[in-house]
């Protein structure tokens, strides 16, 4: 983890999970989304994708993991996500989520951070822009 | 659900659920967001809300959750969410998720949605938007 | 959702779900049914099945989500329900579940339903009926 | 377990399980059973029971688990089940699920029981009967 005096611009972390049915099926639980996009083979079959995806909301929580955990870390605080939503996360790809320190407000005690998941071919399936307290020291 | 064509300004729906500790300790698996502050709550005694808290994004999948089964609902895509954060969820809160239309592009057959978490206090603790494209007839 | 004075003969609901293993896993969790028809594939390869099936409870329990969340839906008091098991679910088949009013008792404010769950291939797995008090306005 | 040819009349088993928050809630995921009398803690103070109950097919499930494991047991082949929902299941009641041979059908080879849910208090929350195929020698 990073105090705010620590961060620097273009600090980065990255971390990879396959997403397994099993994810998708227990955060339906959590989310109570149940879309027949995650659930229902036979209507995703009709579908645009074919088969049944990932939720994307479950991807973007891998981003505030990292952010939470690793950079900044324990003590930040997450004011605000932006999420673009570019490719579908089939079960069994496995995504590697990245934030990288974009801005410092010094004033406000601040960071901006890009923050993205790529799946195994390189794709970015989503993009998008944190902002966080980064934990202060003492 | 509602088709493109159906889609009108002010169009609503909203669903509550008591966010449990159970929620938590299965989201922090589908996660792996496993932060202190969530998880620890020695740690969060001495932290700023003095006891454990939700994750943001538990939450936020509420709202996923709603345009993909109910408004818009089935057959919707998801581009993109903002999402701000401005109380934190604690564990046994009822959390309503609200969305409303906020505007609609006929020409790009887009939607954006105001999306909303609130307490059982009546607090906003997440706001944002949502850009999708709501399910076309035929 | 309807409430009783809406509800009438022949009204249906149908909702539809793919059965994965991990459903029954986490369902023998809450169940505490670990027969091994349904957790032991060797055993099951020996037995009538050829391999694991689901629990015939755990596709039941779709009939009371439709019955409390859609038709007659929040407020239903479920009342009793008869359950015949005519063929195995097995993992990965894909379940459309569907209720129908059947008899409406307009003194004893109760309503029968069918319930039924269905496979991808168009064969009755479940059959049977639900009595329940749907809700009651104001 | 008892083969078909060790089964007697009045022949009983039961087992006996305290029904978690956890258990609501995973069950939640795995039915899709969201209705708010499960999961709204505000919904549920303004309702019949005044709290959270736990879902009657739940509990049911505890049938299906000493019919599969215990009574007869593997190689049963389950028929049919009759439930009638007598009381709620509130969160944190102990569950005794109880199960006892009714008649034995020599000739199709089936017997029927007794299947009954009862509470902490001795109150019967769930009563029915089960049909079923016990597991034949050899």
């Amino acid at each position: 983890m990073k105090f705010f005096d620590e961060l620097a611009l273009g600090d980065s972390y990255e971390t990879s999970r396959t997403v397994t049915e099993t994810d998708v099926v227990m955060y339906g639980g959590v989310s109570g989304d149940f879309n027949p996009a995650h659930f229902d083979e036979e209507a995703a079959k009709k579908g645009m994708f074919k088969t049944r995806i990932a939720h994307g909301m479950l991807s973007s929580g891998y981003i505030s993991a990292v952010l939470g955990m690793h950079l900044p870390g324990p003590g930040t605080i997450y004011l605000s996500q932006t999420l673009k939503f570019l490719k579908p996360v089939f079960i069994n790809d496995t995504i590697t989520t990245r934030v990288e320190v974009l801005s410092i407000d010094k004033e406000k005690k601040r960071a901006t951070l890009k923050t993205e998941c790529i799946n195994q071919a390189g794709k970015t399936v989503i993009t998008g822009e944190a902002v966080v307290i980064p934990p202060l020291k003492g």
